[in-house]
């Protein structure tokens, strides 16, 4: 258990990502295996969300994660080592985003066939991996408490184009100054469809509300 | 006070970033003004810092600063209320980064011959900004206790280009898993020069280590 694929994604030479990206979602479709974008900021806490979320649909749906970081694989090998779940690692060389096709280079990686749901965490960054689809069914986000509820105002485009905003490290909500009534709403002035649950990925708080609209969504998609 | 200047900056049309910004540099030399290029993630607490910082230096540089984002104008009115000296806000449009002659574009809008130091604050992200080199005579990076010590392992590019680490959010350290002897350690792994500054922007604690490194920083580019 002390090693994990790592998969050196190569540049894309795709001219446009947005078609691209709609095949891919087409493709994924057509197997019935749901992918999920799970995007952030560096530190706040996407691992630690994945393997509590993980460890709640266990028994529900196959799955699998791809990590996307710049460089190491401490990421892959934390979620295998916490799940047991198939996880590779994705090194960007640099890049600081995925798109379609270099989503589609990690998906040939997994087993797809034996899969209901593969979640990939993206690269930790709140700006260029708004731009970029993947081809992914949903997109998430985590934005922490540390980081502030002026967030929506500042990086607009990850906001907007997010279907459910995961707030976490809500036990730290005492000793910053943190308003969540008031990111709530700046969320829902950038896309007023998204649903916003707070959690504590640490103790496990809330992250059941998450997995909850997780597994409804892969149902969705696979009927 | 209820404004500033916004200055959209254009994508660059030269070749060579490298080359670019080793004439900024040197037309800084030759004019006597330092720049500083503040770099971070979302939410680490850059404006607060630099607010802090400028408070406890205001009576012996002439400062300007430059706040780059992608859209809002909040940090540069902040920075300018809180202190008073001239800010002006970059809007990248939407880019995740900046290079030397968008940093010039800024650079353009402020009255460079009666400054001593100009801080460029620079778009939140650990990935983009340690690639383009802005011109600026020295880097800075602020790591926040609640992004976890670890991050140096993951964004190797932006510690190795960093002159000095400000460790940000020192009162919360009670509450979080940040080793930060272990953070000195990843640290100097990737850059052995870097000089690591633990702070809290909140209350003002250790500013001091980081505004008199700066001072120093600022007086031998002049001399």
């Amino acid at each position: 258990m002390d090693s994990v694929k790592v998969i050196e994604i190569k540049k894309s030479v795709f001219a446009s990502n947005e078609e691209d990206a709609a095949r891919l979602r087409k493709e994924l479709k057509d197997k019935g295996v749901f992918l999920l974008n799970l995007m952030s900021s560096p530190g706040s806490g996407k691992t630690t969300t994945l393997i509590r979320t993980i460890g709640l649909l266990k028994d529900k749906l196959r799955m699998a994660v791809m990590e996307a970081d710049i460089d190491s694989d401490v990421d892959a090998l934390k979620i295998k080592e916490a799940t047991g779940i198939p996880s590779i690692q994705l090194h960007t060389g640099g890049m600081c985003h995925l798109d379609a096709e270099m989503t589609r280079q990690g998906l040939d990686n997994v087993p797809l066939e034996n899969l209901d749901l593969v979640i990939l965490e993206n690269v930790g960054n709140l700006v260029c991996p708004a731009e970029f689809d993947t081809g992914s069914c949903k997109n998430a986000m985590i934005l922490s408490v540390p980081e502030g509820h002026d967030k929506p105002q500042k990086y607009p485009l990850m906001f907007s184009i997010c279907d459910v905003v995961v707030i976490n490290k809500i036990d730290v909500l005492p000793y910053f100054d943190f308003d969540l009534e008031k990111c709530k709403e700046y969320i829902h002035m950038r896309n007023p469809k998204a649903q916003v649950i707070p959690i504590c990925a640490k103790t496990g708080e809330g992250v059941e509300a998450f997995a909850n609209w997780l597994l409804q969504e892969v149902n969705n998609w696979k009927n």
